[in-house]
């Protein structure tokens, strides 16, 4: 009885690769990179991409603070070794969904030039797609925005090293996207995204 | 001309949800922990299960020792705390994995049993399926497989602390699966691994 089942239950076409899940999904993985000051809009495009994406019937997913920092990255501090830490944790799982097909949809200021280039060889030794989405935004919008009250905290010195106030933000040389939150509306920042994933043939919708 | 593309791109029903996801891809996430001793079959069981889902329509994906040792854990050796750590970063990873929708075949020893049920207790306080899959094998037959040739280093000492060996296996008291490698067929096993994901709502093919 259990012979029979098992005639149903056989794979013999060797290891199911990249490919095979794209064909599965209907679609390519790839990362998009969402860097920028706090209170730029990188959530707010990312999770108004992923409703978007969803009613295409794309797959995705994202990483933020909520998910990562209270879960694989929760032994990590704000130490300059653990941001690097952390950033190389998070280009390595995006690493991974791009592997499994999923549009992965990072969200973290993500400060340094240099990190997030070691993301982008990662993918690009592996052959995948890293798009870096640069959330351009002044220093003065995002503050006023201050959507978590961060600002007036740094701005009190009640906390250290917020990016912005007094540590770097280093912006992108040459973002893949390059959005400026200040003046465009979502709807358009999600549809540019949207061409870039199209002209690369990582979605076909 | 950017506005009326905008009409099609809008989403504004909230986040979107693991439910999402679920109804997206038909079938829900969760994770299938292969533990055993080395040579008993884990990953050769883990291939087979994940092309047989595929010809499903089912999206699945293998962490092992080769995406997640050469990636994410590449700074972990294999001393008692980075072994725990090791363990740690693959169920954390495995949670982002149910939460997008995905059956994650993890397959690695995980010869404690303390580490286990973290990442058991992991998932199921986040409402998650966790399936442990006990590949039971005698040491016997293990070592005579010997597929990567290290019981053979192991008895000659040139790796020290190898499950079996020199260092235990703590088998799983209660899994949610065991398999006995020694003595069922391939075909025996994935149909018994995908009856449990049937009877419990994750798959309904």
């Amino acid at each position: 009885m259990t012979e029979q089942k098992a005639t149903n239950v056989h794979w013999h076409e060797g290891d199911i690769t990249r490919e095979h899940r794209g064909k599965l999904l209907g679609h390519k993985g790839a990362t998009l990179w969402f860097t920028g000051l706090s209170g730029s809009g990188k959530s707010t495009i990312a999770v108004e991409l992923e409703g978007v994406l969803y009613e295409m019937g794309v797959l995705s997913y994202r990483l933020d603070g909520d998910n990562v920092r209270m879960g694989i990255n929760k032994n990590l501090g704000f130490s300059a070794e653990d941001r690097v830490e952390n950033i190389r944790r998070i280009g390595e799982i995006s690493k991974l969904y791009v592997d499994t097909g999923v549009i992965l949809l990072s969200s973290f200021i993500s400060p340094y030039r240099a990190d997030r280039e070691q993301v982008r060889k990662l993918h690009e030794e592996a052959g995948m797609d890293f798009i870096e989405v640069f959330v351009d935004c002044s220093l003065g919008a995002a503050e006023s925005r201050d959507p978590k009250g961060l600002y007036k905290k740094a701005r009190a010195g009640e906390i250290k090293n917020f990016t912005g106030i007094d540590d770097p933000y280093e912006a992108p040389n040459n973002p893949e996207i390059h959005l400026n939150s200040d003046k465009q509306s979502l709807a358009e920042e999600v549809a540019l995204i949207l061409n870039v994933l199209r002209e690369r043939g990582i979605i076909d919708k």
